[in-house]
């Protein structure tokens, strides 16, 4: 049967333009053991959305599985037929630290940043907003920390409606922290977080697409981002972030997903990462968990899911990646048009 | 002083011939002021050997630090005088998975394993071996559970000191692990567990220097190795491996360290997995910890340390790295010969 899954496969590829194989269909199926809800047989597959809506459909018509309005319900003797699969164990996570591997209480900022961020504005389709938790920002920030790249450093956080900045800034550690982002509500709330606690972070109103102003190139030790994934907005965010750094030995933290990216689609970023002169020194999956948000039901993702589960629970998240520079490269400092932000055919939440 | 660690980044550069910046010596410095033991220092800086060595050496002699016998004590006053560094917070990592993110207990074979390896043969270096601990072993095993590469996969290991093949039999998922060592002893021991165990475990002696048997090619789900970090049979290791896998969503588990390799050859190996037409799919760093082997006083590394600090806890990590193959290209099944195998100049411990 495991015929099956190669047509699957091919048939899949062919109907959602991303590539894909046997193994995609089986972590689908996988998945689709262990939870009958859409949105988690998503977070646990991690695959690309139209892929994973497309598979179940597919299943669907074959029998392998039921579509009921809101869940899928696998067809045991049917499936049975197809490779030994087994479910998903989520309790192989480390519960302690949800498996990031860094211990959240750790860095003392927890409780002070949990009190700011329920002050925060709340985010909005229009920027293409999604929080990741609280506890995923402050892990980043520890992460950063493990890594030396907090103390003494000049920070620029391209894009924060996670709230990076003030977190960093509570560390005390930083020379000093820039954020740049379009929302200028966002960036107010920064700045006074900033003034009334006394702490180096500056916030400036900044549309990202734009190329970022001639005198901050050069100028950081690190930058954090989440870029859009579409592979055009992804090349322009990473080298404006590569570019406005000082070179060798700078790093750069990047949040990458397999929900909207496939990991064919990841060679080619990695490869444009390593062409622009980093190595990738960390990916830990499934690193940042990101709020469920309040516009989700109007993005494309939610028209493509084949059975309308209930989002009740966490379930889209990102890896962390981080970049260390080993070599100075020409990276460009370029515009990114409006056409090209958001839609390729894998990026489907925003 | 920010140009001392530029110049000093330079000198050691030169001195050992391995890319260096001023951030590594800043990573340096920060685990020195954590810990006075050179093994720690390395572990927790995670760069590699020579460059730490040396590093420390020239922090001796500007006074930044004193070598004593057995111990570096940094001077306060005077590296006080340089950036900003904070000393590593070994706290940050999460105690309960020991900062892997992967609950040991989780897929129950553990206390079974631990059993079987107090019977397995020791390490000896004339085979360059080091054992992983138990518990990595078995954490390994985990991942490659969580990412569903065990069950009903055709897994081969080559190499396979740390007892892979047996943990991965011991899940009663896969369905065959081969295994391939140089080492008689190994594999006499991996046979004889599995026959007593009824486990679908076959471990063949094999020098992993030659070109693999034909009538393996492309017939393995994934592999599993801990190559060799010298660039060229780094090459040999992976590309064999992948010519061991079956295709597209076929996938690879490779220990790699920072402790025999730098940064800058961590992107030129990234580089070769990719073009060999694999993505990265995870890099979890100091998965891997190993046992304190016997031989080392016997190593480079040994040679190299400035102060001979005892070997008293885990030192010696490497990160996980799980590639999964998105592109069918030509990789070759090459002949490593001896002189290329281990020494450059970057590893020292073998």
């Amino acid at each position: 049967m495991n015929n099956f899954l190669q047509k699957a496969a091919k048939y899949i590829e062919k109907k959602t333009k991303i590539k894909t194989y046997p193994k995609v269909i089986e972590d689908i199926i996988s998945a689709a053991k262990t939870t009958g809800n859409f949105w988690q047989i998503v977070r646990i597959s991690q695959r690309p959305i139209p892929v994973v809506a497309e598979t179940l459909k597919l299943l669907g018509k074959e029998k392998f599985v039921e579509l009921s309005n809101n869940e899928v319900k696998v067809i045991d003797e049917n499936i049975e037929k197809l490779n030994k699969i087994s479910p998903y164990r989520s309790e192989i996570i480390c519960a302690e630290c949800d498996g990031t591997g860094i211990n959240l209480k750790s860095i003392g900022i927890y409780d002070d940043f949990l009190e700011i961020r329920k002050k925060a504005p709340k985010p909005i389709q229009e920027y293409d907003q999604g929080n990741i938790t609280a506890e995923s920002t402050v892990r980043r920030v520890a992460l950063m920390r493990a890594r030396g790249d907090i103390t003494g450093k000049k920070i620029i956080v391209l894009g924060d409606d996670d709230l990076v900045g003030i977190a960093l800034g509570l560390t005390k550690l930083p020379e000093s922290v820039l954020v740049l982002d379009i929302d200028k509500r966002l960036i107010e709330f920064t700045n006074s977080i900033a003034k009334e606690k006394g702490i180096p972070v500056k916030a400036e109103v900044f549309d990202l697409r734009n190329p970022l102003p001639k005198e901050i190139k050069a100028k950081f030790d690190t930058f954090v981002t989440d870029p859009p994934e579409a592979k055009k907005p992804f090349i322009i965010f990473i080298q404006k972030g590569i570019w406005s750094l000082k070179g060798e030995g700078s790093t750069g933290y990047i949040g990458m997903t397999l929900i909207d990216s496939s990991v064919p689609k990841w060679a080619e970023l990695q490869n444009i990462i390593i062409k622009s002169g980093g190595a990738i020194t960390d990916i830990i999956r499934d690193f940042n968990k990101y709020d469920i948000w309040d516009y989700h039901q109007k993005t494309l993702a939610w028209k493509l899911a084949p059975v309308k589960s209930p989002l009740d629970s966490i379930w889209y998240t990102s890896a962390m990646v981080r970049i260390e520079i080993v070599k100075k490269t020409k990276v460009q400092n370029k515009k990114l048009k409006l056409k090209d932000m958001y839609i390729d055919n894998e990026s489907t939440t925003t």
